[in-house]
C-alpha cells in the first residue's frame, strides 16, 4: 500500500457529506493528490456542512448541493464516479433520540438510495462508508476489536450499524465493492462546534477556546481514543485505493487511550485557557453511558499499512489555531443553546 | 414461570401482524386463556395476513386493519394495551433484495412508529418483538448462542436486526419494557404457502402436499432447526408475562437440528407424496448461503422455563392435515409464479 497516493491523480471521486468535517478535510487531501473531486452535501442547517470548509480549494472541486435521500439525483451523480466516500449522515445521538424517524431516513434510507444508485447505474464504483465506534455500545472488554458484539445504546448507533451492513451486503451480493471504517472520536479543524449535539470533543475544544468551564461526568477516569482528521482522511484514502478490505468493517482508532480528565487537562494547557469541573452523572445520561472505550485497529493497519501519525497534543494545538484564525466561520450567528 | 398462563385472563393484548402465521396462532392461545385480544394487520397482499387464519375465533377477537407505519393510527391503538406482541413485518429476504426501501419501511420505520407510540402514549406497555435467526448470517460456530456476532447476509436481516435493537434501546432508555425473540425456522398451520418467497419450509410442505418435486441445493447436508408454531406461541406467552427478559434478545430454537435431505425425506414419508432432487447451488444463491445453522436457546429456557414440545414428525403431520382440510384458503387464487 505504499503507492496508494498514486491511485488518485485524475481519479473521479465523490464525497457525500463533502462540505462536512471529515468530508472537507478528505477533499483537501484529494485535491492535493490531483483527483477529480465532486462534493455532494445537503447543507442541512445544524448538520456540519459549511461552505467555508472548502475555503481555498473552491476552484478545484465541484460542489453539488443535494440530499442523499433523493434517489433520482443520486442516480445521476454516481454515474461516472470511480470511488465514492460515503460520509453523509446525521451524527447526533441526541437528535436521534428526539426524532428517530429523521435519523432513520438519513442514516438508513439515504444509504440504500446511494447503494441502489450504484447497483443500478454504476456497479463498478468503490464505496467507502464512514461508520462509527458508537455501534459497539458499552464494551465488554478493552480494547475493542471487530470480534466484539455490535450493541448500540442509541437510535443513531443502530441506524449507523444498519447503514454499514447494507454496504457489506451490496459488496457480497451485488458486487458493488464496498467497505466500512468504524471511526473512533475524530477531531480537528472544520468540525462543527456551533452546538454541543455532535459529540463532546468539538464542544470541549470550543469551551477551551472561549475560556469556559468544561464539565466532565463522574470522576473523569473514563477512557477514549481520538483520531485526528488528517489521520482519518488518510484511512479513507487507503481504503478507497485497495480491494483488500472489500466487504469488511474495520476499526480506525487512535494512538492510545486517554482519560477524560487528562484530555481536558491537556486541552486547557494547550489552549492556555478554560477550566474543568467534575459533576455527578445526570441519571438520564448514566443510562446510556458506555464507560471506557478504545479500539484496536490492528486489522486495518495490517491490511493497509495505515497508522495514526498526529499526536493528541499537536492535533489539539493546530485545531485551536485553526478556530482562532476562523472563529467567525464556526462560532456565532444563530446559535442553538447548549443541550444539557 | 409455571403460572405464566394465569397472567392472561382478561389481559388487554395486541398482536401486530395478528392475521399472519405466528400472530394468528398466538391469538388462538390467547383467546383460549381468556385474554382481551386486538389484532392489527395491514392485510397487504402476499405478506401472510389471511382472514381465514382466525376462522372459528372471529367473535372472540377484535380485528383492526391498519398499517403499522401509520403513526396516528398506532398512537390510538396502543393506548389501553398491556402487552403488545409485535409480529408485523416483511419476512421475505428475496423481496428485500429487490425492493430494499419497502423492507426498510416495514421492518424499521414501523417498529419506530410502534415504539414511539408506546413511549408517548402508553409507556407502561410491555412489547415482545419477533426477531429471527436470520440476523446472525453465516455462523462461525454451532450451535449459535447470543454471544455470536450479528452479521446478516441480506437487507431483510439487517432491517430485522435494527428493529430488534430499537426495542432494546426503548427498554433501556425510555423504560418501555421490551424484549426480542430470535426465532429459528417456524412452521405449522396458517403459514403462507401461496408463493415461495417467505422461506423454504412452507414451500416444501406445499410441494409435498401437491406431490411435487422438492429441490435441495447442494448435497442436502446443511443443518437447520425448526420450531412448531405452537411452541413459538408458547415462547411469546412466556416472554410477555415476565419482566425477567426485558432488554434481552434471546434465541428460540428447535429441539435438534436436521439435515435438509433428512427433513425432506421425513416430510415425503409423512405426506405420503412428493419427491426430492438434489440440484447444484445456483451461483447467486450460493453467494448468500449460510451453510448449516442451529441455535442454542439455553438462555431463554433458563429465564422462562420454555422448551419446544412438538416433535418434527408430529408437527409436520398435523400441519399437512390442516392444509388438506383448508386447501382452498391457502393455495390457488391469483398466485404468483414461484421465484427461482
Amino acid at each position: 500500500m505504499s503507492d496508494y497516493r498514486a491511485f488518485y491523480p485524475g481519479r473521479r471521486v465523490m464525497i457525500t457529506g463533502g462540505l462536512g468535517f471529515i468530508g472537507s478535510n478528505l477533499a483537501r487531501h484529494l485535491v492535493g493528490l490531483g483527483a477529480d473531486v465532486l462534493l455532494v452535501d445537503s447543507l442541512i442547517p445544524d448538520y456540519g456542512g459549511n461552505l467555508f470548509n472548502i475555503h481555498g480549494i473552491e476552484s478545484r472541486v465541484r460542489v453539488n448541493v443535494a440530499d442523499v435521500r433523493q434517489a433520482t439525483t443520486m442516480n445521476c451523480l454516481v454515474r461516472d464516479r470511480e470511488v465514492i466516500f460515503n460520509l453523509a449522515g446525521q451524527v447526533s445521538h441526541i437528535d436521534s433520540m428526539r426524532d428517530p424517524g429523521t435519523d432513520l431516513d438519513i442514516n438508513c434510507r439515504s444509504q440504500l438510495t446511494l447503494l441502489e444508485a450504484c447497483r443500478r447505474h454504476n456497479p463498478g464504483a468503490k464505496v467507502v462508508y464512514a461508520s462509527t465506534r458508537q455501534i459497539y455500545g458499552r464494551p465488554e472488554r478493552l480494547p475493542v476489536d471487530e470480534t466484539h458484539l455490535v450493541r448500540p445504546t442509541d437510535i443513531n448507533g443502530i441506524n449507523k450499524a444498519a447503514g454499514e451492513q447494507y454496504h457489506l451486503v451490496y459488496n457480497n451480493v451485488f458486487g458493488v465493492r464496498a467497505c466500512s471504517l468504524r471511526l473512533t472520536n475524530v477531531y480537528g479543524p472544520r468540525q462543527l462546534i456551533r452546538h454541543n449535539r455532535q459529540g463532546f470533543i468539538g464542544w470541549f475544544i470550543r469551551l477551551a477556546l472561549e475560556g469556559g468551564e468544561i464539565e466532565i461526568f463522574g470522576d473523569g477516569s473514563q477512557l477514549r481514543d481520538f483520531v485526528h482528521v488528517d489521520d482519518a482522511a488518510d484511512a479513507f484514502l487507503r481504503a478507497g485505493a485497495t480491494d483488500a478490505v472489500n466487504g469488511e468493517a474495520l476499526n480506525v482508532g487512535g494512538l492510545e487511550p486517554i482519560a477524560h480528565k487528562d484530555l481536558v487537562t491537556l486541552l486547557i494547557e494547550v489552549a492556555g485557557g478554560g477550566s474543568m469541573r467534575l459533576v455527578p452523572w445526570p441519571p438520564e445520561k448514566k443510562k446510556i453511558d458506555i464507560g471506557s472505550f478504545f479500539s484496536d485497529s490492528t486489522r486495518f493497519t495490517t491490511a493497509t499499512g495505515w497508522r495514526p501519525a498526529v499526536s493528541l497534543r499537536d492535533g489539539l494545538s493546530t485545531t485551536l489555531e485553526f478556530y482562532r484564525a476562523h472563529r467567525d466561520q464556526y462560532i456565532g450567528g444563530d446559535e442553538a443553546p447548549p443541550v444539557s
